[in-house]
């Protein structure tokens, strides 16, 4: 066993604290990674304050981890000293289910094991990537191109691949209109994937507050979504719309925007159930769908394009000490685009 | 003007009677048919009683409507006086949207004119299928088979090609598994056309009582949804489902029977939203879509499928004085599976 530094949340209403936790020791197949940077998802601080479920606590969240492999069991094969890696948002799956054997471990028929809060193989609560070290099955460790810089790599491992996940699989490209709903953390990451997949590309925002970062970040056109001419002026537009917001919408007129055989993909999920009115589906035939964060090859197939691409999401860089702070940001919607705890200042 | 007789719903509470009717005198393009048989629709009911928003009375309803070409435009070359013909839910479009130029005329951007309660090109409201001729323009005018019988023509040319479209859309085939949810009109005839697919078809009932009639038109399974462990046993099974129920259902319940990159298509609509937990969509990447009868060319086709396979609905033949029996036994699902009105009834 390996006691590392961590920050973890002792109870769903406290702050979150320093702390230490147990890593495992390294199986055969094991990584053991020197975490150097993991970014904050609005998810931790759903999980951590007990909003999504009830958690063992203390919890250490975080599921955007990047760092270097410090050692590796006797028989892996795919990572060696000193390369660099990621971990996102699981750490392992049943792998004999239909959908593991179709590489698409997120939807695991067992259920895949949670980067944190999940119930792992061996019977432990899986604690995630605010921690200066994790130890990981190998067959879950993502490569980290070079080109990507530490700090713009972790949050690929989760804004990233759920949002090229979907726009991957409803084919954005030339020729395709897409709406990205909602531009946080995933939603800056979905202006800038589908954009570099040629697709043409608008923003739904609330206000037009973050306009020009979206243009910037390869967006054609922003729209308002507090004015209700946007639904007339956009009716029938679009081939996706990729949904980033975890709050209820008014499903009726962002369906309205779908043209024929259009998709409305949720990527954020409110609680409460969404309400359907089936006759916004019968024009145009459209389609409502979900989609969770990616397979391990296609979150590998997403790294390396985006460092193919020099695509990277706009970060905020913080110490330890700062993530009580930043998780009240995130939940004013004041970030742009992502924090990332720097883990070197875990160190000391 | 041609005055011919109808049958017309005098009010929404009232009881339907029978009266007569104008025809507009023929266009150039117009084919006048002498209808043989009119199906029954629950939307004929649903209209008449306003349930589905205001509608001008005396209203003729009916848009599943068999009969003989008597009478052709000077411009007509689609069809010739004798032809067996159709014609469904709708009677025109505006020819000029994208999803018109796309054969998907029953998307029309601009609204398709629907067989009755439509306002017509004209500015007069369209009159359905309970009467013994109607004028159409030739576009809108189907082939129906010589192998296909009149009266079992009729169903159809509604509940067939609603049907036969989401099923063809959503590759129903060889390999493939369909659930279909309700065994009533639409329902048989999802059954037997899925099954002439290749598909592999399961009915999902509210109970067993038209098990055997479900296996003779070709499922090779029947569950009752009254009993909830038919929702164990069938966890992540279908490709498709496609639900013929009008009525709300647990969405989360029969989301969860669609298998990976499985969707679960609409037919039939609640006038109320469905309520919808997203997190249901996300495991297994699932979609929810809607579906409205079909192009006017994949009509064509579906007619020409069923000739071809043998395949017809199971019909009911009644005349014109049991119209107001027959909507109360529709209303009771008292009906195996499709009442049709002989129109020869309401000649005299």
């Amino acid at each position: 066993m390996l006691t590392v530094n961590a920050i973890a949340a002792p109870s769903a209403t406290e702050p979150l604290v320093r702390t230490t936790i147990e890593r495992r020791d390294l199986g055969p197949r094991d990584v053991l990674i020197a975490i150097r940077y993991a970014g904050i998802c609005h998810s931790d601080i759903h999980t951590v304050r007990g909003e999504w479920g009830e958690v063992a606590y203390p919890l250490t969240v975080g599921h955007e981890i990047v760092g270097e492999v410090a050692e590796v069991g006797t028989e892996v094969s795919k990572h060696a000293v000193g390369d660099r890696v990621g971990v996102g948002c699981m750490v392992n799956s049943c792998r004999e289910c239909d959908n593991c054997r179709a590489g698409q471990e997120q939807y695991c028929l067992n259920g895949n094991t949670g980067t944190y809060a999940a119930v792992d193989r061996d019977g432990t609560i899986t604690q995630g990537g605010y921690s200066t070290h994790v130890v990981v099955d190998e067959d879950f460790v993502l490569r980290v191109p070079e080109t990507i810089p530490y700090e713009a790599a972790a949050p690929l491992l989760c804004a990233g691949i759920t949002t090229y996940s979907p726009l991957a699989h409803w084919k954005a490209g030339p020729g395709t209109r897409v709406a990205v709903v909602g531009m946080g953390g995933l939603g800056h990451m979905a202006v800038k994937i589908a954009a570099a997949l040629g697709a043409d590309v608008t923003v739904l925002s609330q206000t037009l507050g973050k306009k020009d970062d979206g243009l910037t970040f390869g967006a054609a056109s922003y729209y308002a979504t507090s004015d209700p001419a946007t639904f007339e002026a956009l009716r029938n537009s679009f081939d996706l719309i990729v949904n980033t917001v975890s709050a209820p919408i008014d499903m009726a007129a962002y369906l309205g925007l779908l043209r024929l055989d259009g998709t409305l993909v949720s990527v954020g999920a409110p609680p409460e159930p969404l309400a359907v009115p089936v006759f916004a589906l019968f024009g145009n035939r459209r389609t409502f769908a979900g989609s969770s964060i990616g397979g391990i090859g296609e979150t590998q197939e997403m790294l390396d394009f985006c460092a193919e691409r020099g695509i990277a999401p706009q970060v905020e860089v913080i110490g330890a000490d700062q993530v009580n702070d930043a998780y009240e940001r995130v939940l004013t919607s004041d970030v742009r685009y992502r924090f990332v705890i720097d883990v070197e200042t875990l160190k000391s």
